[in-house]
């Protein structure tokens, strides 16, 4: 009765196993590339592992995923893709989401790239915007991240959309559904953020013709994963002024390369993968908990769908 | 029965006699300079009002003041104190003053300032701050916007906190009055945010003592009036870093003078005086209701009160 841990860097994976091992003492918890008995593994707590990763261990039960996406677990090829894959979200990930979908709304809402720019210009100029009851903002992706960003920005006074695969009801929020109102749902979006999971079907989302459906001048939030966007198409709809600023925290190459254009593109607000992330002591005793609830009853809440991608 | 208008700017003074003109069509309006018969004049509705311009007009009934605030209007040495003063605060005063706050706060709390630094440097570091459950800020100042901005903290998580002349009780907000508290409250706010009027009292509030008094790398947000600040003892702290960042919207001198050193400051965030304003045909409906109802009941809700100072 083991548990395997891979995470990039030493000092993450011991750090891992040594919160992991305090609240589940009952069981061995080695690193992935030092597993001992490897027919005694039944889970595996997992960022980014490695392809093929999981081979040498017949008898897993499950795949935990140290976050709300399992994009980094999928994308191994040789994945035993009959093993149920456990999702980790909590309070922690969905408020810090909050707060960055918050902040970022708010600061293209009320045109803070141009106010800072006037600054190192030392120029006054009274940029006066409309209230937020009188700006539309969409979220694409309505699931806990997703729909618990929508709620705030409501909260806040935003006119919000939302959009899904399939129809959610948020209190507040005018939500659409499936391919069939995508475009009018793109139609109202001022401010566009997107927390979509990284799926078949998501990936390149963020493309020319999504921009063009805009309304002229909007702009976008990328907080789900670098691959959603088409990074060509983005820098061509901010020099055609169809798009007017991107905030990005997600990137096909992360760390993003020094020499990459967007870090120096004035309509380009770069962060460095910070909008969300688990805490870590609050991070391992959800996955503490979760892994004792499935060896216990077969089934969590954050069960993700291999077929499905999230 | 006619109302005289004095706002800077001709071009402003044009706009508001037109649209008070056609919600109030019974009425006469003229720009203050040329009153026609002064007799008449029983209301005049002003920002920023020159010094004696009151004195021509010896049946004033009430002095309507475009804003929130009524300092601009006791400035006025030779002003005739026993005649009231209508505030004028509507729903887009206080939405907008809402949003600029969960903007600032949000942008001290998640960093953004040394984001923005890296970027400009292309570094890629992954800060990490602790979720707004476990950040203090605290509002000092809960009239109807410092109201509103400490609700919407702590619908955003926030652990909020707020301080006014006299005991208020908000939802979700721990609240301390007076001197006696003063200290209690400003020795908990990581992030603290003035939203007071100007009075004599609160003039020069923002100084060497109540800095020293805020945990060490705090941050302010000022967005009552520029007099609030001690300047100098503002970069004193920052310099010393007791402070850690502060961003301002009210100045002593309006515009911020070009040569000012708050343009450079790398911990300061200037923005030019629109963290609230009343949109202009909102604001007109606004001044009219209240010179209506005025001249029925002799009462009004936003009655300012000339000794108090707010």
């Amino acid at each position: 009765m083991s548990i395997v841990v891979s995470i990039p860097g030493v000092d993450k994976t011991n750090w891992w196993i040594e919160q992991l091992q305090a609240l589940l003492s009952n069981w061995t918890i080695r690193p992935i590339h030092d597993p001992g008995d490897v027919e005694a593994v039944t889970y595996a707590v997992v960022w980014k592992p490695a392809t093929g990763a999981f081979l040498p261990f017949p008898n897993l039960k499950a795949i935990v995923s140290l976050g709300a996406g399992i994009d980094h677990v999928l994308a191994d090829a040789e994945l035993p893709r009959q093993v149920p894959i456990i999702r980790t979200v909590g309070t922690d990930l969905t408020q810090r989401m909050r707060e960055y979908v918050a902040l970022h709304v708010l600061r293209h809402h009320r045109d803070m790239p141009a106010i800072s720019a006037n600054q190192r210009e030392r120029r006054w100029a009274q940029l006066v915007v409309p209230p937020a009851t009188q700006r539309s903002v969409g979220v694409m992706g309505l699931g806990n991240l997703g729909g618990t960003a929508a709620r705030t920005l409501a909260s806040l006074g935003f006119e919000t959309l939302g959009w899904s695969r399939t129809k959610r009801e948020i209190d507040g929020v005018t939500t659409y559904a499936g391919q069939a109102e995508f475009a009018d749902f793109l139609a109202r979006c001022e401010i566009l953020v997107c927390l979509l999971p990284l799926t078949e079907a998501t990936m390149g989302i963020l493309d020319a013709d999504l921009f063009a459906r805009l309304p002229r001048g909007a702009s976008v939030i990328n907080a789900g994963r670098g691959p959603h966007l088409v990074e060509d198409d983005l820098l061509d709809a901010l020099e055609s002024g169809q798009l007017s600023h991107a905030t990005l925290d997600v990137f096909h190459v992360e760390p993003l390369p020094s020499e990459h254009p967007f870090w120096a593109h004035p309509a380009i607000t770069v962060t460095p993968h910070i909008a969300s992330l688990i805490d870590a002591p609050t991070g391992s005793r959800i996955v503490a908990a979760n892994i004792e609830r499935f060896e216990t009853t077969g089934h969590v809440e954050d069960l993700a769908n291999a077929e499905r991608g999230y």
